[in-house]
Parts: structure tokens; C-alpha cells; sequence
């Protein structure tokens, strides 16, 4: 099994995000790409037994007709990704295409199933356990094909709108509720459900719900396997993980707390929908009364603006009182490429989820926090506490995993 | 001895800083002023025996007249600080005058003794022990006077140049050439001598030299005495400690860090004379490449801006390297009240000098790192590492003064 | 007549533009207030007969019960107006609040009428006419009580929701209309034909409707009157027309303009009702695309962040395209205070409709351009070709009156 | 001759300024280079008799070894350039690489010296005049090779160290000078007084010295050949050219203008270099109290910073005083590509020099002052009214040359 390859299943296969991911995988592979951005290439990762780069195989689901090489060459236009890159591994850009299947866009709202260009599912009529079962199918056909010891499913598909009906919090009523035609349960959920039903490992990068339910909870202690999520945390609110704890330690009292987000990627277009634009806007806007230990005014937008393409502009208003009552300000402006910032991380998460897998650890991966705007399982978005609780793992991890 | 009270003894009484401290002592004695910016009032402080701000007695040294009070309406002026609490605060302000005794200038450099309306000792003709002698005389008619328990020394007068000459590692070496007319060692320490050798504590809020020498640090065993610094950590390198280990986390290289502070305040005008801007220069460039493990391009200025006053807006450019080479910016501005940032540190240090003497901690005060642009004995420039250090020996002292 | 005075009636004046512009002009009367800010003071104005400040008396309307002395000690504390100038015109500004009348509020949206503790005119029930009848006698009254030569009539009121219904062309008819109970003309109009009626000049400071209808401009030629508006340009909007101009000269391409501005105020607070804030952004959006000749993305926003007070923050991101393609970025901050930057321009206006007024200028005072987000009778947003327009006619008006 | 082309010569013929115009000339002549910053392709020069791109023909001059084709390609790499239309232009550019002739670096400072890579006379037995007789040689030869009707003479190359020496005013006295071994007259004015002898209009782009002198200014009228210059107006300094107007216009006083700018290109590295950057410094800070009719206090500073490459940033801060004394603040960045900014003005100043001299302008072109840091023969530094003087030069001069 040691020569066995590891999956990497990239729902939302055809997005930038994954694009880049794929592009900046194959890179390294071919050792054309520096290592730069990769947390899991830290030397205090040294002495964990991660994946390496060169035994990942890539497969994935998407709605749209895959392409990679031409998304890989738009992405170069826009300076997310060098030109020559994309040159270099466009064989096998080309080849990853042929891995990527019609994917599913259930309950997903109408800014998303509008990007389809394969046939969807029936929203009112299909019953989600007949989705789950051709999702299985996928991942098992990829598994045997490619004759690996195991997958990673990554959930890196547009946000969707945020659920309204109320789910069951046990398993045994909720698989129920996948046999009924209609029922209000999200694609990135149907995803999570399959993977995890199959033992595999999932990771939710995006706001969607993904396995953010109790009854997928206990599924996951039912089949012995971890997941990890969700949203990651890549510019704007990682800045506001880092610079909230300064406040609270300094004793400073913040009174407002304003960012603004413009960007023109495909993500801004679908969050340029209100609907869609609800999930982000909440998990971004949680961290920091999160952190402070109470609620200053606060005010978060995403806007979508054509011309700047990938590339995601912040502002970001800090007013906050110091001694005697003096009233002063911190303003930044965080000028990142959001496919770039996002990409090593979803490659980070592969190979972490992947160990955690090996390693037994069950249900939410809360040692990743660091990883996501909204962490499941724990209230903690202190980025530099989350930092240390990863390397603390990592300790334990490598020692276990040594024995 | 419980009954007694400590005193705060102000090396650059008259300064904004110093006044800033003063005016917001009294209103916290008067319970005019509220805690915000006090990092001894966060609630993990709550169990360490920390001196009560009612128990806390003023006096210091200057070159300059002091007259608190119309420092104090000044700062109310430029924004600083509340003209009703100024008001409120005035007789105190005044009585406070009484305790600032003439300082010395020795070797302090033109710009500072230009400052001068007392009369300064001669730098080519004193011989330090002299200065020292005179110092020690009046903490200890202080002392005495306000049956104190004790003193906490706290340099925050203007800068000095860098010192030229290098001085003996050993204290008896060091001791005999402050018998030596004309010298070469700067005023802060010979304040920094004459504490220590009292048995006083010594705290170091500038990036003058002070108590930066090894024999001087010889000297604090002999006596069993603590001190702490150096260069309080305000604003724009506070907010480099607290980025830099962003990038380092997140392995994103950082290419280069460009910071442009202006302000216009008296610390501002002595800062503009060249020789005197390299000490503050050098104690914030260090701290990027420390954090970072290696030294990307690194401007830092400091300009003095009139219009500012005690106002000072830092600009920092820092363009960095993410996944596959993408070149990416993060730009800040802080707007932050200079005096209103130092005046609520300037306090705690004296409380936490304070306990640490009675806790029996001798030489560098390390776990106060986070306090300081330049902390002694460690090189560890990681905000977060430095609070959580902090934390510790917090506890740690906590359970030794409770037995 | 020379001798005799001129009024100036403030519609809204309890606001805190209102209450700067008055403070100011009492501190201008007792020579305790400098000159900065007044475009009537710069030198190009010396030959325009000018009514001085000392002959100015003030007046006006609004839902609230008036405490100018009470407003302006808030803008003290906001630090929008010096302390030590509200308390030398502490009592001119008492004796004024005898002259501020209860205003109406007809059909001028539920946030603002949320605002009267004086009681209101019904909206469905009460026809026009009466109320203007009711402003009329005001206005009648204050001329006479204090023997005035003249009176202009300034709204500062805070912003009404844009205006749903068509209103008749002709005067005929819309004087009719007045007569109908709960016919749909928003208070700020209804100022405007109160004034105009009795051939009083009338300011529209405000994105409100005002005397934005032909009708009431043929009123104005009736009555041979003249009116200016609308939206007085402070701040953001004043930098767009000044930047877009550059682009255009430079045949530099904008791609999109991102405009985000947020503030404390009661105006703030008003706008951040979205019907309210509608009118508002109209105004702000229109400039680029009218300056550039081609409408590239624009986003405006106004948000309400109650710590910043009196204070606006803007944010505004320029993003544009230069030779052979290449794309380039142009960001500013502006930190202002509204009513600082309205005051002196409302007081301007005062002088210069009175001017025009005694100089026989009968309708939409166009030369006055430079002053609105929205001038009314032109299309030009170009403030140096705006500011140009103006000396012209500074120079022929002066040269007329000399005659 | 109107079928006879006109040459353009590059002094500096191989930096980056020179070969972005020369690309996007080229880019032009194939149709594959949109008119985006030019300004004579704005619809107002429509009636100026201009020569059409495909009438122009680059030679130069300059102190390293041509290689168009390889600087093109590294600008393409810092994103000044697109990669395709260096592809698609490299022929071009390797045959202009024949026309680039060696240059001169006659008391052009150490900096620039050592930049050389073909032979460099020497700066102590050399006569200037041996020097400008060879400039001429290759000047003529040029115009014979091509049989051109015309030559204009643009100086691109890096900025000199501020001359010492005063200069005689006349140019009898100057010429004798020429003769004179080691005498201190700067390249950049060889060149000019080459290009003037010969009856050739000469443009100075940069801060050197040029033709800057009222002997060479003499020269010009008895040639009967006009020149224009100096310091292309690009960025931070023309923002300033139009933001310093609005702060007059509304009265409002400018207490502080502090520029802070960083960028990465040989230019940058040059001025990096004290002696250089004083000459740049002194233009670009001149602006500001030109255009008040004051002098707050203002600060500049240009620094390298590798990393930025042809990209510069500039950040802005300015303090103003608004009404009763009110304080506010503009800030801006602006982060733009030198060299796309430079190269189209470049292109229009050739062409806007050829109209003139074919008009028979003589002497310093103030119509030109729009797009200079330091117009020659004029005080306005008013961007809107320079522009609006050049339009009028446009209208004036079309119709002279329609008869």
C-alpha cells in the first residue's frame, strides 16, 4: 500500500481555485514550482509523514464541460499564474480533463445552476440519495482506475445560498429524509455525505454547508473518519484573525470594525447575488467580535468588479479608543490574488486531512482551524493561537505516526 | 510595609510621554479615567498582586522646567488627551512639578541639550560618578519624604545618538571609568547606574543605550535587581511583530517592507537631527528579518511633520511572494496618537517592574518582550509568542506571591 | 436700504450643518473665527459687492425643537468646532434659537419624520398650500421683525426619499395640485416655492428635490427670481471631479470607480435608510461617467458607522487602464468633517445668491456649478472648468454692479 | 517632402522608457497597439496637422550595448508590457538596434558612468565640442540613411547630478566654452546644443540640465527652433499638479504635503544615488507652493526598492485646515507603471515638437507646460489650466496651418 498513490478529488474541478491547485500541483511534480505558499513545506511539518506532491492524483466533479488548460490560460492573462507554467504541463492539464465528471448543482440556488453546461438535476423531483449513489459511483470508478490507497474529497465548488429549512439532527432521520424527491439539502452536502459514507476524508474550503450538520457529525463517528472546514481563510479575514487578538491584548477597545471587498473572478459574480453573498458575508463577519469578547459595529461587503479580475482588493477601517479615551485608526489595504492565496492551502489540506485520516483522527479536524474564516468545532479565531494548536498537532501527529 | 507606597520616578518628566502617564495616573487615582489601553487590567492580571494606582507617588527628573499642567493643556490642544480631565486634574499636575528634580544631559547629544533651560553638566570636564552621585540623592531624599516602599526608575526622555566608543564587559571596569571626566557613557545610564545600584528596578522605555551593557547587567546580580526594555513597541513596529509572523506562517516570502512614519511632536524634532534618528531606526528595522528568518529590502523613516503634532501616521508597503510567484501587496496606515499609545504601557510597566522586584526576578525582565521594540534577552520579535510568554510568567508569579 | 440687513433662513436649522455655518457666522461677526474654507474670501472675490458678515441675520425652520448652544457643544466634543468658539458665541447662539420656527415635514419619508418633536402636518390630509402659507408668514414675519432688505433661503434639512411621482410641467398646474390634499410634493419643494413666491432666493444644499422641477423654475422666471442647487460638494464627490477630469486628459481609460464612504452623523444615520440614501448616491454616481464621456463600473456606497461622528471616511479605488494595456490603480482616503467642509460653503452661497439676486439673475444660477454634485442647468462635472465659470462670472457680475 | 518621413532620436535609446515608446511605436505602425495615453489622439488634436506613426523612424543614442528586443521581453516579465506584442514586434526592434548609436556620459556622474558599457570619454581632457561634433555626425547620417524630412531630438536617458558651476548667459561665451577640455557642462545639454545647431527641435524628458539655460536659450532664437521640457510629468506629481488647485480654489490651507515614493527600475537605482536624486527631488517639489502661493511643509523622497520593478508606488499624505480650524487629512496611493506612463507622452511630445517647429514656434514650447514637472518658461503648475492652454495652442496652431 506505502506505493499506493493518494486521490485528490476537486469538487468545483473547473473553478480557479482549482485550477490553480491542479496547475500548481502538476508544477510541483515536475519540479517547476517553488514551494512558496505552502504551509505544509514549513519545516516544522519536516517530520510528519505527508503525502509527497508526486504521489496525488487528481479527479473531480463540476458542472461545467472541464478545460483546464484554457482556464489555466485566462488565469495566466490575468496574472494569477505564469504564462510559461501553463505551457509546460498543458499535456497534462489536458489529461486531468478527462477525470473531471458532470457534477451535481442541487438546491444550489439559480446564480449557480445558471453556470451549468452539463444537464442537472431536478431540484423538486430527484430524490438526493439517487445523487449521492452516482457520486459514489464516480469516486469509486476513480479509486479502482487508479488503483489508490485512498481519496481526499475537496470541496472547492461556488458558494451556495445559505439553507433555509431546519435538518434532522440525527443520522438515522436524516439518510431518511435523502430518500425524499425535493428535500432541501445543499449539492455540497450530497458531496460530503458520499464521501464520508465511503470513508473519506472531506474538506469543505468554501461557505457552503458542506458537513456542517450534526447528523453528518455522527455519521462521521459512525464510520470512523475526519473531515475538515469550512470557508478558507485566505486575505481580508485572515488579516482580521491576525489584527483583532492585537487589540484585545493591547486592552484597546475597537468601536468599528468596516472592510470592503471588490474582486471580478466567477466567485464575485455568483456572491454578486445577495442570496449567495449571505454565507460569505457571515462567516467573514464573525471573527471578530469572536476574538474581541464583544461586538463592536461592524460592516463587511463583497462587491463584484469586472475589471479586476482574480485579483481581490480589501479595505479595511479599524476605529478604536485607546488611553484617556483618545480615538484613533488603523486602515489596510490587502491587494491579493485570490486564487494564488487560496490554491497552496487547498494543497496544505490534501495532505493534512490525509494523515489525520492515517492517523485515526475522527470527526471535525478542529486542529486546522487555522485554515478556515469559520472553523468547525471550536470559537477560536485568534489566527496565532490556531497556528500554535496546528503545530501542536503536528508534534503529537509525527510522534504518534512514528511508533 | 504593605501600607506603604511605591514611587514612579519619571527620567523626562516634562515630556508628553511622561505627562501623558501623570495626567492619566491621577485620573485613574481620581477615578476620572478609565482602564482602556491598561494591559494590567485584562483579566488575566487579575491574580498578580499588582500595586493599586492609588498607592502609586510621582517624581522624576528633567532638563526642562516642569510644568505639568501647561504640558497637559497642550496635549489637550493637539487632541491628546481630555481638556476636562486636564482640568479636573490641575492641582494634582501642579504639587507633581514640586518632585521633578534637574537632570542631567551628559553625553546626550546637541539636539537633546539644546532642550535644556536647567543648567547641564559639562561633558568633557564631569566625571559621571559625580552625576550619579547627585541622581542617587534625590531618589533617595524621594524615598524618604514619601515614606516609600519603593521606586520604579522609568526612562522616557528624548533619544539619544548611538553610542561610539565600546565600554568594559565587567563591572569593576565599568565602575571605574565613571570616575573618569568626560566619559563616554550617555545620561541614560548613568540613571540606569544609579537606580541599580539603589536595588531599584530600571525600565528602559526609549531606544537610548540605558541598561544595555553586560556590565551593567553584571551589576543587577551583584545587586539582585531587575530592569526591563528597551524602545516601547507603540504602533508601527507593534503592528510589524504582529504581521510579520503572518507571512512567515503562511510561508508567503516577503519581499520587501517599506515603512514611512511622520509625526510632529518634540520626540518627532529631536528625531530629525540624523545622528539621533539612527538608534530608533535601527530598534524598528530589526524586527521584519527577526521574525522572518531572513532579510528581505527593509525603509524604515521617521520624519518630522509639524502639522502632526503628538500625531503619528505610519504608511507601510509590504510586497510579498505567494504560490507559483504571484507578487501581491498588503499596505497599512496607522493613525495613532503617539503619547496616548506610550502613556497606558509606560504604567503597567511600572506595576509589573514592581512585582517582578518583589517576586525576586533579577537582570533582564524577558517575559516583558512584548512591550518592547527591542527586548533584552531574547530575540524573539513575535507578538503573539510574546503576550502568551507574558501570560505565563503571569501565572507562574500569580502561584509564587500567593504562597 | 444700504443700511439694511440681510437675512439668512435656514431650512433644518437645528442640523449640524446648519449649527457650523452659524456658529461660524457669529464667530466671523465677532472677528473670532478666521477666514480658511471661504471661497467668497479668496482674493478673485474682492471686487463682488459682497454683503459683509456683520450684516448678516439668521432665521429658520425645522421639526426639532432648537438648542443650537446645546448642538454645538456636541460638535465640540466630535471635535468639529473649537470649544472656546462655542463658548464666546454662546449667547448669540441662544438668542438665534428664538428665530428657528417649527418646519414641516410633508411627504418627506419616515426616517425624517421619526426625527420631529415639533408636531407635524399630516401627509394625507393636509394640502400644500397651507403649509406654504404657514412658511410664507414666517418668512414675512422675520423681514419684518428685523427690517431686512432681503432674505435667502438655504436648505440644509436632511436628505428626503427621491420622488416617486410625475408632477405637472407648468406652474398653472402645479399650483393647482398644491391645493390638494395629500398630493405627492416633498417638503423640501415646498420651502422652494415659499420662497420663491415672494421673490426670495432659494439655496438647495441637499440631494433633495427642492425647486428641481421645470414648473417651479418657470415660477422663478415669473417672479424674476433666481435659485441655486443642488447637493453641495464637500468631499468624495468633489474629488472624483477633480480626478476624473485627469484621465480623461491624459486619455488614461477608467475600468471602474469604487466609492465607499462612511460616517457617524444624524445625516448618516438618515442615509442609511436605503430610500433616503437612493437620492443621495444618485448624485454621487453621476459625476464619472458625465466628466469621462463613457461610463465605466461605479459603485457608490454610504454606510452609517456611529463612532466616526461628524467625521467621513472615503475610500475610493480607481482602477484604469494605460498605454499598450497596462492596468494601473489609484486609491485615496479622505478623512473630513461634513459640516467643516459644508459650513463655509453654505455661507458662500448665501453671499453669492444674494448677488446674483440684487444683479437681476433670474433662474438656475449655473455659475454657481462648482458648488454641487448636481448643478442644475449643465452638464458639467469638471471643477477646475466649473471653478473657471464661476471667476467669469464673478468678473462680469462685478463689473456690471460697478456700474 | 510631405511624402519624406521624420526621424525620432532616443538619447537613452536603450532604458526603459525608450523601449516601451518604441514598442508601442512599433505596436502603432502594425495596428496592434490600441491609442489608449496618448493624448494627441484625443479628439480635440484631430485638426493638428500630426504626423502619422507610420511617418516615424527611431534611431538614438546611448552608453550600453542596444538589445531592444531582450529589454522588451524583461519589461514584459515586471508586466509593463504584453509578451505578444514584443513577440510580435522583435523584428522591428532588432533593426532599430542599428540606429542606436554609442552615447556620451560627459559629466554625467559616477552613477550613470558606470552604467556604460561602450567606451566613455573622458571627463577631464575631453572638450565638449569634439563630443557635440560627433552627436552631430551621427545625427546627420541618420537623416541622409533614412532621407528624412526632419529630426526630433528627445532625451530619455538617467537623470544627471544637479549642475554646480554657473553657466555663462550668453552664448557667445558658452560656445567658446564647448572648446575648453574638462569644462563643466552636463551630456544632457551636448545633446541639446547638438540637436539646436542643427536647427532640430530638442526635447528634454527628464530632470538634467538640458537645454536649460538662457545661452542655450539664445541659441534656440537665433536657430529659429523651438525645444520643451523639463521632467515628464507622470504620476505623483502630476496628481499633485491637479489636487493642489482644489485645496486653493476652496480656501482650504495646506499645512503639510509629505511624498513618499518607492520603485524598482534603473531609473530608481540611479537616484538611489544622492547627488542624482537631488535634481529629481528639486522638480517634483517645487509643485506644491507654486501652485498655493505658500510653502506648507512638504517632503519627497524617491527610493529603490528592488522587488517593485518598473512599478512605482507613491504614497500621499496631506494635512489641511478646513473651516474654524477644523483638521483633516487626504491620503493617496498611486501605484502606476513608469514606463507605461512615460512612453505615450513621449510619443505626443515628438509629434506636438515637430507641428511647432513646422509652425515656426521658437524657443521654450509653454504650450507644452501640462506635461512637465518643471515647465521651461512658465510658473503654472495647474494641470487644468496648463491643459486648457495647450488646447488653445491646439485650436490656434490648426487653423494657422489650415491656411
Amino acid at each position: 500500500m506505502a506505493d499506493k498513490k493518494l486521490g485528490v478529488w476537486m469538487v468545483g474541478g473547473c473553478g480557479n481555485v482549482a485550477t490553480t491547485a491542479i496547475l500548481g500541483l502538476v508544477g510541483l511534480q515536475k519540479q517547476l514550482a517553488p514551494t512558496t505558499g505552502l504551509v505544509t513545506e514549513l519545516r516544522e511539518f519536516a517530520a510528519l509523514p505527508l503525502v509527497p506532491w508526486g504521489d496525488l492524483v487528481v479527479g473531480g466533479h463540476d458542472i461545467r464541460e472541464p478545460n483546464l488548460r484554457a482556464t489555466a490560460g485566462r488565469l495566466a492573462n490575468e496574472q494569477v499564474v505564469p504564462r510559461e507554467l501553463v505551457e509546460a504541463c498543458s499535456s497534462e492539464l489536458e489529461q486531468i480533463d478527462a477525470s473531471i465528471k458532470p457534477g451535481i448543482a442541487y438546491k444550489a440556488g439559480k446564480a449557480i445552476r445558471a453556470l451549468a453546461d452539463v444537464p442537472v438535476d431536478d431540484d423538486a423531483t430527484t430524490a438526493p440519495r439517487e445523487l449521492i449513489s452516482r457520486l459514489q459511483n464516480d469516486l469509486k470508478t476513480f479509486i479502482e482506475a487508479n488503483d489508490l490507497r485512498g481519496l481526499v474529497v475537496m470541496n472547492v465548488a461556488s458558494t451556495e445560498p445559505p439553507l433555509e429549512a431546519e435538518l434532522p439532527d440525527r443520522w438515522e432521520a436524516f439518510d431518511e429524509l435523502l430518500n425524499q424527491p425535493g428535500a432541501d439539502i445543499p449539492a455540497s452536502t450530497l458531496y460530503a455525505v458520499a464521501a464520508l459514507e465511503l470513508g473519506l476524508p472531506f474538506v469543505n474550503f468554501t461557505p457552503s454547508a458542506g458537513a456542517n450538520f450534526s447528523a453528518v457529525e455522527e455519521l462521521t463517528k459512525r464510520k470512523k473518519i475526519c473531515h475538515a472546514g469550512h470557508d478558507g481563510k485566505t486575505g481580508e479575514t485572515l488579516m482580521k484573525t491576525v489584527l483583532a487578538p492585537l487589540f484585545a491584548e493591547r486592552n484597546l477597545e475597537v468601536l468599528s470594525w468596516v472592510g470592503h471587498n471588490i474582486f471580478g473572478n466567477l466567485d464575485g459574480r455568483i456572491l454578486d447575488n445577495p442570496e449567495n453573498r449571505a454565507a460569505k458575508v457571515a462567516t467573514k463577519d464573525r471573527v471578530v467580535g469572536g476574538t474581541l469578547g464583544y461586538d463592536p459595529q461592524t460592516l463587511v461587503s463583497i462587491e463584484y468588479i469586472e475589471s479586476l479580475g482574480d485579483w481581490k482588493t480589501a479595505w479595511d477601517h479599524i476605529h478604536f479608543r485607546g488611553f484617556l479615551g483618545t480615538l484613533m485608526t488603523l486602515q489596510f489595504t490587502w491587494q491579493g490574488c485570490d486564487s494564488a492565496l487560496a490554491a497552496p492551502l487547498v494543497l496544505d489540506l490534501v495532505r493534512l486531512a490525509d494523515v489525520a485520516s492515517r492517523a485515526g483522527n475522527v470527526g471535525a479536524l478542529t486542529p486546522l482551524a487555522a485554515f478556515f474564516k469559520h472553523p468547525l468545532g471550536t470559537d477560536c479565531h485568534h489566527f496565532a493561537k490556531q497556528h500554535a494548536r496546528l503545530l501542536d498537532w503536528v508534534r503529537v501527529t509525527s510522534e504518534q505516526m512514528a511508533c
